[in-house]
Formats: structure tokens, C-alpha cells, sequence
């Protein structure tokens, strides 16, 4: 890291995927990390499937843009974060060691991958393409805090962030694909960040967002990308809905105690898992 | 009711209640009743503490302005529903059989009492004056579906509203005293509506919270009460910051399989126990 504290800089970067081309594709990604980079980034969030574009009609089509942790994406994200001495969040198709396709996305740091998630919450006809995931959410330790990550319509659900929460996540990092809500008013922010607001705020952790821009197959996306604050607030403005980048400074661990001892926002803290109605348990995984 | 249908006109009163004076603070919310019933008002949701105010200092100050269901205020609201032919759902500081004081509220029918809930999660200094309710989140039939309750605070923490959700509500309501958030931006709704259209849309019920005006004790309540539909938007405008009433014609038993199935928005139905950290677990009430 560039700092001698656990401050870092998190950007959020937009990109246009092109669907099925993961030359064209990475090479997107891979001049959003410099463009980060260049403006001092720690930590680069970029989009769900920034591998290889999102909108496949079915797993036969989704295959061949699909990569293992060895595969091209990955290996280029790495050589950015070891070159530039940044962390990379990007989501990827992923192709499992058991064949199946998921939607994942990757955490890579100057030493490789850290941390690995696979979307739990396929949204829609998500389901044709993809195999939902069969790993948690998982929490890693890193210089600058408890790191966890969700993809797009996890936020939707709140036992995403709160999973990440419950295992003191201090900063979730959430490549995203938001697409239109066809209801939402013009005077109120997206649904995403209405429910990217509440799981900060809910889990007195940051987060991170980044969404994709540009069309494929008739859905364009809102790109919109926003950092918020463990109060729930955003930190800066948010993305357009073209390529564009977005950050902030923050320091999840160092804000640890005090974010979470605030006897006005304490949500975490003050849960009562005596009181809740069944069907909120887990597998004790 | 007033309809052949299960269609409801819910109803949020805005109301100005005396610190410790039940009197008062009944005679302010049948005044709102009495309003909300010739706006045609079928159910009609009144603030947190309606009947009481609610910053006491200690629970020697709150033991005098708490009442049992055979209360004045439970009393009058049913006195009002039964000759107006309609719903009351208001908060009330509650004597228990227990002798311990609760943050309560009250779903009163023409036919007197159908459910009591008492505040699961008290925030901040809300621990010094009540005790924290035993009774978890309980869901009760109704002609126009199933309707549960919670109250301000516990609306911050989404296991809340999941309780509800997962019990099959229709429609949840919320008394509420909502304070101003130091943090809150001014271009950005109120965080108590950014959790409360999160609660809704991640249950895909209807909300109706109604939240309280005036100032106790330095604190000076926003009103802004709002009624939200499943997928997580106002359908009315919000409360003024002063005496106010607002309300929203909505359906929740009839529009029960249409909501639930809609493949766009169906976090209820996407949900992955199975995946999910550990602490989420219940009490298995």
C-alpha cells in the first residue's frame, strides 16, 4: 500500500464489457485499473463480469467466455496489482474446477488471489446460464480491514451484507451490472442505492460499488457506481452512465472501534437473534 | 370495511403527543382518527408512544404514563373503531402483566385487540425507561391480509421486516418517532426512508410507518411519514414536519400472488438459507 496507515483509497471503475470477447473485454479492465491507478487508488472495484459481458442466453453460450483463477483475466488483473501495487475486486465467469459456470468475483492483491466468491443470488433468468453459489460469502483479512464481496442483486437481499457483517466485515466491495428499475421515481435515488445505503448502514461497514455501463441485448445499464459510508451515506458523487471512475478516501480498519461502538447507528450491535421469526437460519457452514 | 374488496385506504396520522400526558396525548390521537376516518381511512396508523410521548428519562417516569390493553388510550382507539368502522395501529407505552414497562403498539379492530407487539430492538437510551419485548414479531390475519408491526428503530435492522416477510405479511406497520440523522445529505431522502423502502421491497409487502411531530426534550421529531409499495417506492407523498396526514389506496391480500411471483423483483422468494452466515439463526419461537 501506498500509505503508512490502513487508509486507502477505493475506486470504483465502469467499464463496457463486450459480451463473449474476453480479450476485448480485459483489455477494458485493464485500462480502467491504470486509469485507478493514476489517480492514486489502493483498492479498484470494477463491474460484475468484467471479463467477458453478462447477458448470456444460456450456459452452452456462457462457456467458452468462462476462466478459471489461471485463466487470462485473472493472470492480467494480477500483473496490474503487482505492477501498480493496488488491489483488484472484479467480477469474472467463472469456469469451476466441477465444470460448472459461475458468476464470481475475484479479489486479487500484488501476491495473487485472495479471495474468491461465487454470486449467491442469481437474479432472474440469471438461472440459465449460471450455477448459483455454493460457497458463502467469505471474509478475508487484509492490510486495510475484514474485506468481503457481493455481486449486484445480492445487495437486494439483506442477509448478503449482513452474512458479510456477521463475520466483521469492515468494507464489502460489490461489482455490480444494475440494470433500469422500471418503477422508480425520478426524484429518488436508484433502487441500488437505496439498498446499498441500507446494508452500510445496517452492517456499519463501507462499501464499494462498482456498475457496469452500456447495452447488450437490449438491457442497457446504469453504471451509477457509489461508495458509502457506514452510516449509510455516500462519499462522493456517483458514476455517470458512461466509462467513468469514482473514489474515496476511507479507512475500515482504522474507524473498526469507533464505527462500531456509536450508540445513535449501531444495528450490528443491537440485533436480537432471540426475537426473529424462523427461517433465517443458516447451514453453520 | 368499507369495500367488497380486500382494497384498503391506509391512513398515516401525524400526531403531536405530551410527554407523560395520556389525556392529552389520547384526546391528539383521536382527533388524527376522527380526520383519517372522514378522508374515508379504513386503517389508520398513529406515531410511537402515541399515547404517552416518549422521552422519559427513566422508567420511574415512564411507570405513570404506561397503561394496559384495558387502558384509556387502547379504550378510546377501539371506541373510535368500532363507530367509525375502521383499523387503529398506534404505539403506546405498555404496563405488562409482567410490571415492566414496554414500547408497545396496538392493532385494535371494531372487535377490540387483535395483536400486541413490544419493541424488539430499543435504541440508544430507550434501554434507561422500557424493557426490551419478549414476544418477537407476531403476524395476525385480517380481512385485507396478514398484517404485522414494528416500530421506528427496529425498522434499521432487516431482520425486522424479515421476520414479518417470512411470516407471509401483507403489509407491515410502524409507529414510529423518527429523530433527523446529523449525517443525512440534503439531496438524499431521510434514512428512515431509505430503510423503510429496503424493508418493503426486500419483503415485497406494503409499509405504512407514521411517524411523529413536535420536540421532547431537545429532540425535535422529522414527521415524514411515508407509505411504501413491495417493490419499494412511496405511493403518496410524505408527512409534513408538522401535524399531517397521509394515505394510499393499496390491496395487500389481493395483490398477494402477483407480488410474491414477479421474477424482476423477488428477494423473499431468492432467498438461500443455506447459504448464509452463522448468527442469523432464531430462537425457533
Amino acid at each position: 500500500m501506498r500509505t503508512t496507515t490502513s487508509a486507502i483509497r477505493v475506486a470504483c471503475a465502469q467499464t463496457d464489457p463486450v459480451l463473449g470477447d474476453i480479450a476485448a473485454s480485459t483489455a477494458a479492465s485493464v485500462d480502467a485499473i491504470r486509469t485507478a491507478a493514476d489517480a492514486g487508488a489502493d483498492v479498484v472495484v470494477l463491474p460484475e463480469c468484467a471479463s467477458s459481458g453478462w447477458a448470456f442466453a444460456d450456459e452452452a453460450e456462457a462457456r467458452p467466455a468462462a476462466q478459471g483463477l489461471d485463466g487470462e483475466t485473472i493472470r492480467a488483473w494480477h500483473a496490474e496489482a503487482r505492477e501498480r501495487d493496488l488491489w483488484v475486486c472484479g467480477g469474472f465467469a467463472e469456469l469451476g474446477d466441477d465444470g460448472r459456470i459461475y458468476n464470481s468475483s475475484a479479489l486479487v492483491s500484488p501476491d495473487g488471489v485472495e479471495s474468491v466468491y461465487r454470486k449467491v443470488h442469481l437474479w432472474n433468468t440469471e438461472h440459465d446460464a449460471f450455477t448459483p453459489g455454493d460457497r458463502g460469502f467469505p471474509v478475508v483479512e487484509t492490510p486495510f480491514g475484514r474485506v468481503g464481496m457481493l455481486i449486484c442483486y445480492d445487495a437486494w437481499i439483506p442477509e448478503s451484507f449482513r452474512s458479510l457483517g456477521l463475520q466483521g466485515a469492515d468494507l464489502v466491495l460489490a461489482p455490480s451490472d444494475w440494470v433500469p428499475n422500471p418503477r422508480q421515481p425520478e426524484h429518488l435515488p436508484p433502487s441500488a442505492h437505496i439498498v446499498t445505503m441500507a446494508g452500510a448502514q445496517a452492517n456499519q461497514c463501507y462499501v464499494a460499488s462498482a456498475s457496469r455501463v452500456g447495452t447488450e441485448r437490449g438491457t442497457t445499464f446504469i453504471g451509477a457506481s457509489i461508495i458509502v459510508d457506514p452510516f449509510g451515506w455516500p462519499l462522493t458523487r456517483p458514476g455517470t452512465d458512461g466509462v467513468d471512475l469514482i473514489w474515496a478516501d476511507i479507512d475500515p480498519l482504522g474507524t473498526r472501534e469507533s464505527r462500531l461502538a456509536d450508540p445513535f447507528n449501531r444495528p450490528l450491535g443491537d440485533r436480537r437473534a432471540d426475537a426473529y421469526a424462523t427461517g433465517m437460519e443458516d447451514a453453520r457452514r
